[in-house]
């Protein structure tokens, strides 16, 4: 089936959730946000584009800090209103400079920093 | 530094957005939403507890169909507005039998069907 994006489930906002995985290592970098322009750009240019909601523009990812991400594959969950993207990342993820954005975990109830800045 | 669930950022529905990837695979299987409450009955219970939005209502994962999320790991993103959970995922994650949610894949401008249901 051809992909239609008008036929994903878009928040009030014109929104849809995107989780961003490394697609050799599968550790999940990011979770940030698409809408519909930004979906499109993506696809268009297979560099991953989010839209920043605190900005409300798009977002390039790796425009100013060089740590790009391109797309290798998108993926669709069961009820179309997330998205998955496996991608080549360029340095690290996380703007504290952290490969991935998910570096606390929580263990016993502590807080706990489980990788440091490259 | 001792976790409180009171520092995450919810959003204006009370809600945080939640990653469940499995802990051996690394396979990202589902994408859902927890509240405090959820949040708290997840550590408190070590099993996965989302937020229904449409139920408005506890979802604890796999009470009905048996296909349970254990907890092994909760981890934050670092604007603390995204969780990832690592789970021992009993059992299909996604509601149609599929091992993950994310089972479209797009290549070529189509629509692939990237694993079956179990």
């Amino acid at each position: 089936m051809r992909f239609d994006p008008a036929s994903l489930s878009y928040d009030a906002n014109g929104l849809i959730p995107c989780i961003a995985q490394d697609h050799r290592s599968g550790e999940v970098l990011m979770f940030a946000w698409m809408n519909r322009d930004s979906l499109d750009q993506t696809l268009a240019t297979g560099r991953v584009t989010y839209w920043s909601r605190s900005r409300s523009a798009f977002w390039i990812k790796g425009e100013t800090s060089g740590h790009i991400q391109t797309l290798v594959e998108m993926r669709l969950d069961c009820d179309r209103d997330c998205l998955l993207v496996l991608v080549e990342q360029q340095g690290p993820a996380c703007h504290t400079n952290r490969q991935s954005c998910f570096f606390t975990a929580l263990r016993d109830g502590e807080e706990v920093e489980i990788s440091q800045p490259l």
